[in-house]
């Protein structure tokens, strides 16, 4: 199961907002096939194990990190498959997390007098398909909110300089983490202040780039920004509100980008909205990469689900220097979002602690 | 060795400012002796742990962790009463830091036909006792700061909430680790916000209190302030400047407080010369609780050796919440205060980052 899972993650950003599957075919001892999910809209993982298998299947056991798909979608049920081939017994590491459809897969196998072990690995499961689950329970994309701050707190000097504070091992892996995800948002703070690519950008020009989402209320943009200037597959989507005027929706239409139009109760793009919005576009997962207004609003609203502060061992100093979340700020220590399952890891002296938001009721 | 560098920091709190040192006598695979430097004026660990062995010292080994001394200071010199002993081999793992003897108590055991190997776990011996290297080698104390903040870099809420950032855990370290320090110290800051006791508290009563300092340039300090008013065999100080009037300082004196003076050349206390002033008190080791503004005049003029940094996974916003290092600021991230030998503990979801400060030329 542990190879499934491995194998599974060959898949990132090719998928989404499809899971991340991979099947692994062993006899007696040894693996005779394998096989993962691809790509959006290609052949699940099982299908592909089977494919690649050129041996007898009775004895053999497939291990798969979720449960085979009993529906006809974009390809023919995968459980169907497993009864056609023989295979007598299948472990798999969690349910679909669909609750339409869950149980729907292993009840076919069994039916068909197919052995199935559930549960194995299942925690790892449900952390590699953090997306997926998210995205299918409640049709909004799974939100990270990356920071990369000193070790005293600071995105950037009073001078505004933050070139660089994490170092190239750090930003390479945000660079990959670019490519994992469907859409990265930006408030426009950062466009103003970075004008930044918002790319992935991996060392082989491997990597697909996400969709570029800008929180900009008034439509502030310039129409020279980067990121309306782009040679990309993926999309630049500009999020504002009805104080934008026309005219100026029109030309950054023109020059490309979609418009997502959120009421706006306080003035500002209402972010709950715009999730939801991105959701029907097929958007499972989001990286949003701060300034500390775009982040506070994102907590505030209970939207985060993940967070991945990078902190560089360096201290800079400065009342006036800004920090990686900002906004009004909450009153009470009580209140705070805590964080949980944190995890913490190293790239050279750079520190990366990532936690889940306990949801607050 | 390992057992040496152990029973050496059984002195702690109690022998500063002499350093930390113990000592194992071994006969064949068995220890058969050891002791430890067990408080300021005592015997040596080489002396406590002659006096524990009563076995024949034929062909038994000492490890020690500190060179054995040569002169008459407060007790005869360690390194007659080993060539007494009978002991024909010695293990150091450090040397004497202090230039003028250096290497004096090794030639007299060699002199004396003792067997003597040097550099056995020097790093580690070298950390434990890096308070009384800095101040054998500087007269000044070796100077923590040490702050709490929320994984947003924040040590209140905009409205002032502090309580508590860190968890229980993490605060208890924070009190076993006054108990290890000659002095404290808080910027007036603190002291009218918090008004804290600044004493050692640990769970069974335990725990010599550290000498509080607090800097107070024009001496704005209450005489309600709990520092005034405590019962405890630490003393208080204050450090102010000329701009101080004498009546205040002589109030100060009435509640027991010892005063120090320092220049003032920006209208401030010059940290710099107050370091130089402790290190002539004997104050060896010294732990900085911050707020801000001290904090940031503390790295800025180059005085901080080690940084403690707790970090709470918790998010609280707030443009205007203040943050560990304040003051005026850095304005070059390649002028920012780097730390090395970066070390990460978990104290529950706590995490604790420490790190030494390059110096900067």
């Amino acid at each position: 199961m542990r190879r499934a899972l491995d194998i599974a993650k060959e898949g990132r950003g090719q998928v989404s907002p499809n899971p991340l599957v991979g099947a692994v075919i062993v006899k007696g001892n040894r693996i005779i096939a394998e096989g993962y999910h691809e790509y959006y809209g290609g052949p699940h993982a099982e299908i592909n194990a089977l494919k690649n298998c050129h041996e007898n299947l009775e004895d053999a056991v497939m291990y798969v990190t979720l449960e085979p798909c009993s529906h006809y979608g974009k390809t023919p049920p995968c459980a169907e498959a497993i009864v056609e081939s023989g295979i007598k017994q299948v472990v798999v590491a969690m349910k679909d997390p669909n609750p339409l459809v869950a149980g729907k897969g292993i009840t076919i196998l069994k039916k068909k007098g197919i052995e199935v072990i559930t549960g194995v690995l299942e925690n790892e499961a449900k952390k590699l398909n953090e997306f997926f689950i998210k995205y299918i329970l409640e049709k909004k994309p799974f939100v990270i909110v990356k920071t990369a701050m000193t070790l005293d707190g600071k995105i950037a000097t009073v001078s505004g300089d933050s070139k660089w504070i994490t170092n190239k091992l750090s930003r390479a892996y945000v660079h990959d983490l670019r490519n994992q995800v469907a859409a990265i948002m930006v408030g426009i703070g950062t466009v103003l202040n970075d004008d930044p690519f918002l790319t992935s950008r991996l060392p082989d020009g491997r990597g697909a780039d996400p969709h570029r989402i800008v929180v900009d209320s008034t439509a502030q943009i310039p129409l020279s920004a980067k990121v309306l200037n782009i040679d990309s597959k993926a999309k630049t989507i500009i999020a504002t509100t009805e104080h934008t005027d026309s005219s100026k929706i029109s030309s950054l239409k023109a020059k490309g980008a979609e418009i997502i139009v959120t009421p706006n109760t306080t003035g500002k793009v209402d972010l709950s909205y715009l999730l939801s919005k991105l959701g029907e576009m097929k958007i499972d997962s989001l990286l949003i990469e701060g300034g500390g207004q775009l982040n506070f609003s994102a907590f505030n609203t209970n939207n985060v689900d993940k967070v991945l502060s990078f902190i560089s061992p360096k201290i800079i100093g400065g009342k006036k220097a800004i920090t990686p979340v900002a906004g009004q700020g909450i009153e009470c220590i009580n209140n705070a979002v805590n964080l949980t399952d944190i995890d913490i890891e190293r790239f050279q002296d750079d520190i990366l602690i990532s936690g889940y938001v306990k949801k607050r009721m």
